[in-house]
């Protein structure tokens, strides 16, 4: 059985953290200059341990083993959030690299480019996948700035190269490690979560249009108040849902805008922004249908509603023979700490999992906090979830 | 029964609305320098008028009539909200000055600084009564750019001069004359009406402190959402404000804010701005109890809730006997096309009231707009007030 280096493992992270540090964690958005820089530190770590390490068209960092025979793909991502945690992501990629060079063969790495979505969902995997177009390239821009996704990949010099295909004879299948981001393993006292299934989204910007007015001199039943009829929208959506919902459905209205957003005026415009995530497509459906009547219910009032759908996954399911072999590392390593559970977060493996067995490894998140500079992982986590994942590699890339 | 000059009245008009004109309105926030050339503008026009001119060191301008006896105050303001009409303030300021010009004798006019707000409530108005501090004067500072109330006063060159205070022995009392800024005119067909009283306003502002947290990975059991605690009370306020308020009872939240405002992120903190207005005070206070059983309710969610008042302002009522002067002199120039009504605004009147008898008449305002550059006024309605302005204001005047 391979063992890893744990110090070195630690090293490259904290090398890592060190690119766009912000206070504990780090500020590293999808091509900025530091997000930049760390995609070339990546590939260099890459050529250190012997693997072909390109960065693509579109962004992805590539480390090949060069050697023949069928390989297991293991990746994650290097870009943060904003003023974010400084594993979420380059966890899992340093640990791809620490395993390519632990067992000395048979492990590609990828570092994929945006699954934070600055400029959009899995840019990065999507394209790998071949699920993303050059129309999609053309008119996806940064949600922040504007700039144009074009724009971000010439000026971080990566136009013009060719985006990198999956060549699905190559792989055996893929894996990932991550952060939990949740609080759950920390909650139960457990060490490692083996990912059953990632949740599917279904994400929704809801627009009422009613008629700005003067707050003193409207009265009331003559407004169209685009604000209340929003609110009453949510209050119906957290009412109604529990009912619907399964025992780990979530759902979030995560903004809230009035326009014109003045205190002594009514709202002529209220936008939200609306999620659910579930594993299981039939509550997702569910949930679906029973926002549409709550809608149908929200147009018989003053305002006018128009929703837009901001995009949807569909939930992935793990591979169980993968999720068997990393339980198997796990109970070797830590017996009776770890736990088979859903993804609520998004992941690259749902992108991977369309087309290579895919399957994903958790360790704890101190507090359950994640996207958020505080974010962090205990040293000796880190170290026992690489070593299961670099058990669980070789066991699955001995089966051929 | 003098006769004013409708012509002179809408040349000064459309004179003073190309001071910052944007389109067919006028953009001239207090003291910017449209703002400080309209006042200049207007003192001139007073002088004109055999007044004697001053703007004073709060930016007041201030037209008194040289000859002896009780006078009458006409007044409003000048500045305006941004993009915001052309009548809103003007209007009653050059109907002052029409009347000043018509009678010959008798009326002082003013323009009060900033009643709508851009440093503070009632700037102008207030220091005018006697009832803005200098500790006020040195706090206040501009809702957009920060700009302190003195530095906005010294940039428009006012700085180091008296502040005008009210002569009560010389004032029989003060009228004000004001767009409608509803459509409660026009929707009954009426052409004028006869302030009854100016509503007295709460204004809070109202938080909530929860937990931010991954919109994917926190379970709905253990989420400490402030956007749904917000919502939640927003709602509640819908559902039971209706029962404790009179018939012209008015409430808005105007604005609500999720921090961080993210699609895939548990908000963590929320704010509203929420107001309510009444003529009546114990109606004012049955909301405020509302209002507070409310806030106890939402304080047992998970969430923390702090509300800041942000201020509040008394009903005023109208002078009784002004009214029947201005309620005749209606009659006499357009029998059965006038209403007594509240003003659901607040207006420099309401300062004033504190201090003088007054009374306010309102003209009607097309489609109700304000607040934004098409407010407008048709020509004969502007001109049939100002001459019941007029007469009113003689008639006053003739009972000494």
């Amino acid at each position: 059985m391979p063992t890893i280096d744990g110090d070195r493992l630690l090293r490259d992270l904290y090398a890592a953290r060190e690119i766009g540090k912000y206070k504990t964690g780090v500020h590293r958005p999808t091509f900025s200059p530091q997000d930049v820089e760390a995609r070339h530190w990546l590939a260099a770590r890459f050529t250190d341990a012997g693997l072909d390490a390109s960065i693509d068209g579109i962004g992805n960092v590539y480390g090949r083993d060069p050697t023949p025979g069928r390989k297991l793909l293991l990746g994650s991502h290097m870009e943060t959030q904003n003023h974010a945690g400084w594993l979420d992501g380059a966890m899992g990629v340093i640990y791809g690299l620490e395993v390519a060079r632990t067992l000395g063969r048979g492990i590609d790495v990828a570092a994929w480019a945006d699954e934070e979505g600055h400029f959009g969902p899995f840019i990065g995997s999507r394209s790998f996948c071949g699920l993303l177009t050059e129309h999609e390239i053309d008119v996806c821009s940064n949600r922040e700035t504007g700039v144009s996704l074009r724009d971000a990949v010439r000026q971080a010099g990566f136009s013009g190269r060719p985006r990198q295909k999956v060549d699905a004879g190559r792989y055996r299948g893929y894996l990932e490690a991550h952060i939990e981001q949740g609080a759950d393993l920390e909650d139960h006292h457990l060490r490692l979560g083996i990912v059953t299934a990632i949740v599917g989204s279904r994400r929704f910007r809801i627009e009422f249009k009613g008629q700005q007015n003067h707050a003193g001199t409207t009265r009331m039943a003559a407004r169209k108040d685009a604000g209340v009829a929003l609110v009453k929208l949510v209050a119906a959506i957290e009412a109604r849902f529990p009912s619907v919902a399964g025992p780990l459905t979530v759902w979030t209205t995560g903004d809230i805008k009035l326009d014109p957003g003045a205190p002594s005026i009514v709202p002529g415009r209220a936008e939200l922004v609306f999620q659910f995530r579930d594993t299981d497509p039939a509550i997702l459906d569910a949930l679906d249908a029973t926002l549409n009547e709550l809608l149908e219910e929200a147009a018989r009032g003053p305002c006018e509603v128009t929703v837009t759908y901001r995009g949807s996954t569909a939930p992935s399911a793990m591979d169980p023979g993968f999720q068997a072999a990393l339980t198997a590392a796990a109970q070797h390593h830590a017996p009776g700490l770890h736990q088979p559970m859903p993804s609520g977060a998004g992941h690259d493996a749902q992108i991977l999992s369309q087309m290579l067995p895919s399957a994903m490894l958790f360790v704890p998140s101190i507090g359950g906090i994640s996207h958020h500079y505080t974010e962090n992982t205990r040293d000796e986590d880190i170290v026992l979830g690489c070593q299961v994942f670099a058990d669980a590699a070789e066991s699955i890339l001995a089966k051929g």
